[in-house]
């Protein structure tokens, strides 16, 4: 610590690092002290936005290792491409530094049992930085669910539908195109599972007395996504990939991987119970989606109603508390996960989205790859707390 | 014929049957000569809607039989209890009696192979009643698929998700609890696919050049509808079934069968394609439901747009035509489908929906019950037509 400030690291300052460095520096209580990155020339947008410069370490230099262990620091966040996540957070982990880790889906299921076998070697904590977890609708129906004002939950469904192709095939030389249109051409399942799977597992009390226990996939043709590429060359990955998930308790969780072909972005969460249903519109909010609720919504017809006066009362605190969020427009809920993880930090609480669930989410990825190659086979989910979910309680947060 | 009447034999006399009598009666060119059931009580609400009664038979005295080789019938509507559908449509494409046949789900891919035989060895037509398919906008949607402007079909989904348990379990001494509410016990599957699969089948050309190769479902738990059974009685079916079906040509349908939770109506259609995606909202509508079309829809964010202007110009011919059909208000969809059979059985014409549709549509129920069986496994779908699908254009109607 400096003073009451957390000393902070921050490895990979590509779009996404630094979306959260513009919310990190206006908080009082964190010195952003070192920054990781293959490339030098990061350090002028950083610039932009912190008074007191920090110091640069070069990723291809071993800065990563370097940073952890000159610069003693509290927490480090991570936001590199997909494949070198496992050993920076594993190197962190044996260093005694507090990991944030940018959300993706995992290469194997052995990659995930190697992150639980780093956190329980090291005792270090690591948090998933699932920021739709966080988000403000989603968060008020967490509360409803807790409350038993859905009754039983009996089906959760959602999706990354997002239109990547300018991202992923829009020309530009360096950014996301250079590392993840890759996965794209080799690879066929759910890649990015957790911007839906987060929320929806966190609503199900996934590793929580609930777990997955089998995953069934379902690719479509990849027409979008090979009209990317030279004629007559196709791409691995369909355009559409559906993801069948049983749960112990009976829910069902049906995802969507959904980014090659032309749309307007949504998750499309639906969490329905025995006593009522929700469902997102778009970029989600208290005032957008649909809700039903037996009873309250007491026509013959059975109407969707607007939301927001039935979820406002169960607003959660930390939106009500955090006004500084509004600021950063549709990055809010990713200020309120910070905040979070902070906190988190500070108080030595746990994270409230922890090495489990990182393992059990980002597994849907192999597996739902598995499931396709074998032509939709039923897959089992290992259980990576190894029968402890039967015993945790779920965070008050999440 | 009577004159250029059509001679008409309706078997079946329940809610559904009285709702297509009253859409019938109005018709000049259809003369409905008999009626069979069970219970002649219901020619108290025949006589409502026709001027000049027709005969009643018993159908507990092989009235059905009876009445196809008396009447001289062009035509018999079927709308009985499932489990008498295959034996009732059999018996009149045997006779040579042109068959309109109720939806419903099969019992067995066997049953389905019945369907196809009765049909080619008597080459009486038989047409599967799908109303859902003749509802407006999914019309509109279909001319514009055909006309190119969703670009390749990748994916499509949308399910029956319809809460039912006030008719399965209200207590009401006849009716559908008393036949339609044992399925839920004892089965555990989609058992009703074909409100969302017909539509889609015909978007995605199935027996028209693409053929269904298999189907992987999955079922929740049984929360909502076991409430229903005394403490301690579990029912087979679980409240929310998914189905995922692979299609030749590369698409994906996924289906949702729903009927036992508190919720809206609502197939939730989604049609996919390489230039863009439609869904529809609640009953439907042209004015209903969300779309995006790449390039006419223009803008930066990707937002939907609202479809009725974009779905206008594709309205079909036959809804221009029909004014009729708006008296009928959310039957409207059916008198169209009516509209569409006479005119068939008066020409001569093919009917848009016939046996090898039937027997696809309805095996996925079978289909799914296995998958669930085994532990959501892959199953194979039937090829019906023995590859004459490859050959078979697309009606111009559907």
């Amino acid at each position: 610590m400096l003073g009451n400030k957390l000393r902070l690291g921050i490895t990979g300052m590509g779009y996404r690092g630094l979306r959260h460095l513009e919310m990190i520096a206006s908080r009082m209580d964190v010195q952003v002290v070192a920054i990781c990155d293959v490339n030098s020339g990061c350090m002028a947008n950083v610039a932009n936005f912190l008074p007191c410069m920090p110091k640069f370490y070069d990723a291809m230099q071993h800065g990563h290792v370097r940073m952890l262990r000159d610069e003693a620091l509290d927490a480090v966040l991570i936001y590199t491409p997909w494949e070198f996540h496992l050993e920076q957070a594993s190197q962190a982990m044996a260093l005694g530094v507090a990991v944030g880790l940018e959300v993706s889906g995992s290469v194997s299921e052995a990659e995930c049992w190697r992150y639980v076998e780093a956190f329980e070697s090291s005792g270090t904590p690591i948090m998933f930085l699932e920021n739709c977890c966080y988000r403000r609708d989603i968060m008020a129906v967490y509360n409803m669910v807790r409350k038993g004002l859905f009754g039983d939950l009996v089906h959760l469904r959602g999706g990354y539908r997002h239109d990547l192709r300018a991202i992923l095939f829009g020309g530009a030389p360096a950014g996301e195109a250079l590392w993840r249109a890759p996965h794209y051409f080799k690879r066929n399942g759910d890649i990015y599972p957790t911007h839906a799977l987060g929320p929806l597992a966190k609503l199900a009390g996934i590793n929580r007395g609930n777990r997955m226990l089998k995953v069934s996939a379902m690719a479509s043709g990849s027409k979008g996504l090979s009209s990317f590429l030279p004629h007559g060359n196709d791409a691995a990955m369909g355009d559409v990939v559906t993801t069948q998930i049983l749960c112990e308790n009976g829910e069902t969780i049906l995802l969507t991987h959904d980014t090659t072909l032309p749309r307007p972005f949504g998750l499309e969460l639906q969490v329905q119970g025995t006593k009522g249903i929700w469902q997102d519109f778009a970029r989600g909010g208290l005032e957008k989606g649909y809700i039903y609720l037996e009873n309250t919504s007491a026509d013959e017809e059975k109407c969707w109603q607007h939301p927001e006066a039935i979820l406002r009362p169960h607003d959660a605190e930390v939106w009500k508390r955090c006004q500084t969020a509004a600021r950063f427009g549709r990055y809010d809920m990713d200020y309120i996960m910070l905040e979070n993880f902070f906190q988190c930090v500070h108080t030595g609480n746990p994270f409230p989205i922890d090495v489990y669930d990182l393992a059990a989410w980002k597994c849907v990825t192999p597996l739902s790859e598995q499931s396709i190659r074998e032509g939709s086979i039923a897959v089992e989910v290992p259980d990576f707390t190894r029968g402890k979910y039967k015993l945790l309680q779920p965070s008050p947060v999440l």
